[in-house]
């Protein structure tokens, strides 16, 4: 039996990603957001959604560029931190010990202490509301050595991201591996032909 | 050391949910999506990026409406199975053996056997390239009962949604939770007041 639970932003994951930024006079800052995720594969490209009222907001519309970082399970503390004040008063990359670098691809500060960044280019911005979406267009994807898998690619286990849990507002880990993509349901495709036999 | 990994979708995590449309004849279809996520909070709103190529494609803008449900872990090759074959040919309701139940608040199929169903109403298009963002505002939220918490909230525990890991195409469970978000980032904020002090 389902209870309808009204107009609500209750579904998941969603991702705990962090948005870097320069200021107007510079100056390197962070955010953490969940209302976040990947929109396009050509060009490829993700989107944040911020309030106004966000520093980022204005810096994005500024420098029209931005960089996207995964935390890892042991720095939920830092990615928590980066949520809850603005760097309007704050440095916050001198209060959570992590350190600028400049990227060279796009007018953003990449983060050292994070293993995977993402430099994107300001693509699309759509105001909806409360929150806008900047989409950006995924110039370069920089990940440490030690996360790749045996493809060369970001391994998820290695990486170990965190999910937000909207509803509990609680940072969660990934669990097992359920298995493989675009092979577990082959057992249905084969079912549904034989039924047709 | 990090190394570039050029111009790709390479972040984690990203979703596994199910958009549920119905045609212009009023046939109801299926299909997977990880390029989703929440991106307003007022008006309340998610997002399914979409290629023209899909059947859904046309059958939101068709009807100006779509569900988006969650899967748990144990119907995880269902949601493969919809992921993999297209509407236009196969009556994946019938083959995944889900039930269809009209929505009465927008005109889109709700699926009984999924625990988390949102009702969704057209509220913009983005054609960002190979990919059209669908933004949906959110017009109620469904829950089976048992996935609920004490707060008569969805449980991410008890839901058990799945995750889709991009750069493995593996499904993942959600894992351990971490700690509460807006607390644990205030061992920092007191860090950076003593550093004042």
């Amino acid at each position: 039996m389902k209870r309808s639970l009204g107009r609500k932003t209750l579904i998941m994951p969603a991702p705990t990603w962090v948005v870097g930024t320069y200021d107007a006079e510079g100056k390197a800052n962070l955010m953490t957001a969940a209302w976040a995720g990947i929109c396009c594969s050509k060009p490829p490209a993700v989107y944040v959604s911020l309030r106004e009222a966000t520093y980022t907001y204005h810096a994005i519309e500024e420098r029209k560029a931005f960089t996207v970082s995964v935390p890892s399970v042991e720095q939920t503390a830092i990615a928590d931190y980066l949520g809850m004040v603005s760097g309007r008063t704050v440095d916050k990359f001198a209060a959570a010990g992590l350190t600028a670098v400049r990227s060279e691809a796009v007018d953003a500060p990449l983060v050292e202490e994070f293993r995977l960044n993402l430099e994107c280019r300001l693509l699309e911005s759509v105001k909806l509301g409360l929150h806008t979406m900047f989409v950006g267009e995924i110039v370069d994807v920089q990940c440490e050595e030690d996360c790749l898998n045996e493809k060369g690619r970001p391994s998820i286990e290695k990486l170990q991201p965190l999910i937000f849990g909207v509803a509990q507002a609680g940072y969660y880990a990934v669990g097992d591996l359920i298995g493989p993509a675009f092979e577990m349901g082959k057992s249905l495709i084969e079912a549904d032909s034989n039924a047709d036999d």
